[in-house]
């Protein structure tokens, strides 16, 4: 099952590829912009994996040999008994300190590897069709949306597969391959999903710092400075912008749920060693990775439905045909559930059913909570754009206001996720299983349930920088105004199918943090010798662990500031580039010389990568630091405890902050559209573009740009690297 | 000792009171602004406690009924054995549940009553004194000085003194007065800690919406839409603005700290029982009490000390005689402390010694750090000043950094000084009394070493809107330049004070926030029949604590939002009726007729009250039904875990988040008044008043007056409310 549906996945990537690579590429005007994308964004790709390769390097060797040096190796688990009075036991060591030290290191560097690659390819197919996309505009919009989604997906496909046939593989490698049971793989592939964390939190920060700086910095100094219009040919950071949203939302948000997939379903086969060990079932080990191949297959089914239900007659919403393709993947993914626990989970597989349907619904929530808060149609976005008649105060005090009440959908959908499924799991009667670890398994199916979708939703946020690309060639190249028509329609929609990737990757960061701290626990209890079946309580009544919880929240809130602060340092080169331009060059704001893009480009993707430091180090070093300093200064040297209260509540702080974030940088944004749309009204007469109420909106779209497309997703990032890390890093918190 | 310390601060509060209104009160134009001021507050003052009875009245009933139904009563406790092999167990109900409920009922009557009494009564003093400064700012700045910190003085001192008369009182009736034994009376006296948090709560929340939404709707109104210039007589709310300035910072922050003085001595006396039981010294008990006296000692002399410190050639920043004044305080604590400690506390007293001198260097830690990030001298604000030269949104953008940034050193301060205050107190060798209970005990003992300094501390902080009134009397009644020189020096003190009072109180709560909790599990312990001195895990790992936790971070961000939509709210009814003046009244604009301050205040307070309920009834509202819903879906009905886990959660968000909200709303003003006082430049040219940096810095300091006025100073409330509630409703939440 797994490597069909591997094979499969990979198949249908290149054949969309194909697919959408012998297509037209539009006139030489077109491909003129679209080349000059295309060699931005892989120059910063290459420019940004060799940095993180580096890092990825030496991160790797301190890992090898922190954990040859401090761990006591992997032991393997013994049951005995039968029924109710089964007890589990740790072996002797089966993986030495040292092999377990250099597994690890590799793991890291392979699941860095798959996490690279699969973003790399990705972001070569997504910049080969924005042009593309562009030419099929001037034809039809239901061609458009068949090149742009396929282009996405080729994205989307990749990173799920690589995710799985990485896990699997390496999972396959470290049991069978070296002769290790079933029940020591698992902790000897948490580097994976490190790796992984490492690359995303790099990714996403250099991604997200990218396309805001030139975003931020071409606003300034054209539109603000120079009085031009924006995508104006004659300002040097045009195309540097353009850049951005490939490398922010298609590469960053890609590498973000590939460590969602990897971490998530390694967290899973480590739960599922819990139950293994009693019943002796590998099913519950590779469990998630066959529900996950049930995902792709689903997927793949809904993509290739998607064209059937576009119409051409100009009156369809481009949404449309997206959301029937999303309930034909959710209707197929409740099938391939039901047949994955029924066949594998034993007699009590309906509970575990009722728990991936919890987390499949979860998703399509989200769906629907994130469209209200952004889009322009409900209250949440009138309100910011009425507030901005008063000034942009006004604007931006009302969309703090809005974005922090949006906070109370997520936690609310979350939570009750999370008892929901733990409350199913936990009814489940597996004789010497407590129902504190088959309710933990529970909520990691429902977490597995909702990422059954990832592919198709990682498409439709690829979707997104393709078309609004697709929209810039048009206006650069002066392409007809119906096909202008048709990619600012599918721009709108790749705004919103942007959006609802964020909620999906926040709510589905909630759920995985819950079994990967879990998973942690059972990594602790695996070192200290105690019983995975026996609970293993994180005492909130310790002072350390206050402590703990107090530094993680703090780290939540710092790691944002560094990032918010990055935009705004990179934006600052920008801007000195591109006045130089104009001040050494006059022929440019004539319009008869070009300016030099290329160097504009460069220089963005210096800066991002000079301003992605301090926040990453920070990230990868404070949890190391905390566990460290308290097992030093703590009498029973559980350094453990105190990571455990950080990694908790910073991953509480977390979702609230990454779910403000993303929603107030939405609602500031449609709340402008909104105005520019002409559907404020003060006393009948409309206040549109040009108005002081649109001046103010636009403030606050500015503001929102750092907050929701760096900081917030780059919280996603921390949240899972703080689970990741402090699984590999565990033998250095513990005595 | 106790009964010497109350009856000394309210004589010397009444020698105090007499001596500033026995002062000249300035010429008749003076006394004519001075007087529409003090009608306004008192009658806002009168109205919100009006209210707040009411709401108090029900609160108080429901209460005893529901303490009555749900109880099982107060069981005393006996100690027995010597040496390490004592044990500890709950002996027969000695106080039955209805009796129960109906003593919790009337302390929080009575815990409500001291409240607003020292906040009616500082308030009366304190809007007396403003014309008084103003008189005296004619004559010196030291006059002005002793004036208005006299004035303010008199707040702080019945804030301090009502705190330990009533608490001390309802101890002492509910033990001897009704015969019980002392172990039980701390139990039933927690009902006075919430009926401070309640007065507080809604004190707080009333007063910081009428003070921002008065002076963000006075702007708006005045500056923005008439061009008038600030505190011009033709703004008819330019009085409510002053009304606000007292309202917000004198009754809001003087009920904030009697609830964490009252809530801090009640918690710390519930662990002191569990050392009680054991020793058989009632000092632990009473041990807070008499530090609380000690501090008011040592207050009284730092004050009287303060005009002894002031110069009048003019060279001195009147801060400096503050800071000497509050250095005395602080070496007179340190001597109290000491004896205090050495004389109750046994032979390991010196360990307790040390943790509260932890405590008062915590204090003097969080006046360095407050300055630091909110005096123009340094690198946060000048940041912020730097960004407003590109506009509005760069310096939101930044200030959000600086602002995230601060909450590094307030988070690693308290926790530092958390475990350190514990790691002493758990050195402590109790025979049959474990270090975990010893060392909660040292962090109370910090909390109550900070908390000596309190009414020195809220004395600075009434200082605030006394000079910040008696500044714009002087405008208003066009005294001479010189007295204006004076107030405006007073005034840019009355800043600081204001803004380390706010450092001060998140610093205290943070503290304290660790003893509630602890003794929150004293008390479920007690319910539960757990000896105290055994623990009680609250598991992190269990998902209804998880799940508690993140509705508690969300409780604190919704509140928040409510807070800060509140004063939009209510500046919207001020700006209407200023317009419907202006438009009416044209004599207003030219100056022949005067506007009517009266209707704006009294709009003013309807709006701000109205607005208060919707955060007022979420934050009493959700701690109660997080509980309640938990336990009836729990299969062991302990909806305690889940309230425990949003108490602990919703704490460390909070301190956090007001962190932040303090900071940058200071930063954010200061950033404005850098560029007013000409210190910004660009080539060597002043950006100064009127340029457009200076209008992005005023778009800043407005954003930032509900964060730091009204969402802030609330959420420090909010965090303290969650303890008392939690305390008080605890067996609603047990099986």
């Amino acid at each position: 099952m797994i490597p069909v549906a591997g094979v499969a996945a990979v198949l249908y990537a290149i054949w969309l590829a194909y697919d959408v690579l012998r297509r037209d590429q539009g006139t030489d005007a077109m491909q003129d912009v679209a080349s000059m994308i295309f060699e931005g964004a892989m120059a910063f790709l290459r420019r940004q994996y060799g940095t993180i390769a580096a890092l990825a390097l030496v991160t790797a060797v301190a890992i090898a040999v922190i954990v040859g040096l401090v761990s006591e190796g992997v032991k393997d688990i013994f049951a005995s008994g039968a029924g109710d009075s089964i007890s589990i036991k740790y072996g002797a060591k089966e993986v030495g300190r040292w092999e377990e030290g250099i597994l690890t290191g590799v793991a890291f560097l392979v699941g860095a590897a798959c996490s690279a690659l699969a973003g790399y390819i990705g972001m070569y197919i997504s910049v080969r069709s924005n042009s593309r996309t562009a030419s099929a505009a001037t034809r039809s919009l239901k061609e458009a949306i068949t090149v742009s989604l396929r282009g996405g997906a080729v994205s989307g496909f990749l990173v799920v597969a690589l995710s799985l046939i990485g896990v699997s593989t390496i999972f396959l490698v470290y049991s069978e391959g070296l002769g290790n049971s079933k029940d020591i793989a698992p902790f000897l592939i948490v580097g994976f999903g490190f790796g992984a964390s490492f690359v995303a939190l790099f990714a996403q920060l250099g991604g997200g710092i990218y396309t805001k700086a030139a975003d931020v910095g071409s606003d300034i100094v054209g539109k603000i400075e120079a009085g031009i219009p924006e995508d104006d040919p004659r300002n040097a950071a045009v195309i540097a912008d353009l850049v951005g949203d490939n490398v922010g939302d298609c590469a960053g948000r890609g590498a973000d749920l590939f460590e969602s997939m990897s971490a998530e379903n390694i967290g899973a086969m480590i739960l599922g060693v819990a139950i293994y060990t009693v019943t002796g079932a590998v099913e519950w080990v590779i469990f998630p990775l066959v529900l996950r191949s049930f995902g792709i297959l689903a997927t793949i089914v809904g993509l290739a439905s998607v064209p059937f239900f576009a119409r051409d007659d100009g009156n369809q919403d481009p949404m449309t045909p997206l959301n029937y393709g999303y309930f034909i993947v959710s209707g197929l993914s409740v099938a391939g559930l039901a047949v994955a626990t029924k066949v594998m989970l034993g007699d009590e597989w309906h509970w575990f059913f009722f728990c991936g349907l919890v987390g499949i619904a979860t998703g399509i929530a989200f769906v629907y909570i994130t469209q209200y808060y952004t889009s322009g149609a409900w209250r949440p976005v009138r309100e910011i754009a009425d507030a901005s008649l008063t000034g942009p105060a006004t604007n931006i005090i009302r969309g703090t206001a809005v974005g922090m009440e949006t906070t109370a959908a997520t936690a609310i959908a979350i939570g009750l996720a999370l008892i929901v499924s733990f409350a199913l799991g936990s009814e489940a009667d597996i004789p010497g299983v407590g129902g504190f670890t088959t309710g933990v398994f529970g909520t990691a199916v429902a977490t597995m349930g909702m990422l059954m979708s990832a592919a198709y939703i990682l498409s439709m946020d690829t979707f997104g920088p393709i078309t609004d690309n697709a929209g810039g060639i048009t206006e650069m190249s002066g392409a007809p105004e119906s096909a202008r028509h048709i990619t600012d329609s599918l721009d709108s929609v790749g705004n919103t199918t942007k959006a609802l990737t964020k909620g999906y990757a926040v709510a589905s960061a909630g759920l995985a943090a819950f079994l990967l701290f879990s998973a942690y626990l059972d990594k602790i209890k695996e070192r200290l010798g105690v019983p995975l079946n026996e609970e293993l309580p994180i005492d909130l009544s310790d002072v350390d662990v206050f402590a703990g919880g107090l530094l993680g929240a703090m780290l939540v809130f710092v790691f944002s500031s560094l990032a918010i602060r990055a935009v705004g340092s990179a934006a600052e080169d920008i801007i000195e580039e591109v006045r130089r331009q104009f001040r050494e060059d006059p022929g440019i704001m004539a319009g008869t010389s070009r300016p030099d893009y290329g160097r504009a480009v460069d220089i963005t993707a210096r800066a991002a990568l000079r301003n992605m430091i301090a926040p990453g180090i920070l990230a990868v070093g404070m949890p190391i630091a905390v566990g460290v300093i308290f097992r030093l200064t703590r009498e029973d040297d559980s350094g453990w405890l105190s990571v455990a209260g950080m990694l908790m509540i910073g991953t509480i702080t977390g979702i609230i902050l990454a779910t403000f974030f993303n929603n107030v940088g939405g609602a500031w944004d449609n709340a402008k559209k909104y105005i520019e749309a002409g559907n404020l009204k003060v006393a009948g007469v409309v206040q549109g573009k040009g108005t002081e109420a649109h001046k103010a909106a636009v403030v606050g779209d500015t503001v929102g740009d750092p907050f929701k497309d760096t900081a917030g997703p780059s919280l996603h990032v921390l949240i899972k690297l703080l689970s990741t890390i402090t699984l590999v890093m565990a033998p250095l918190f513990i005595p």
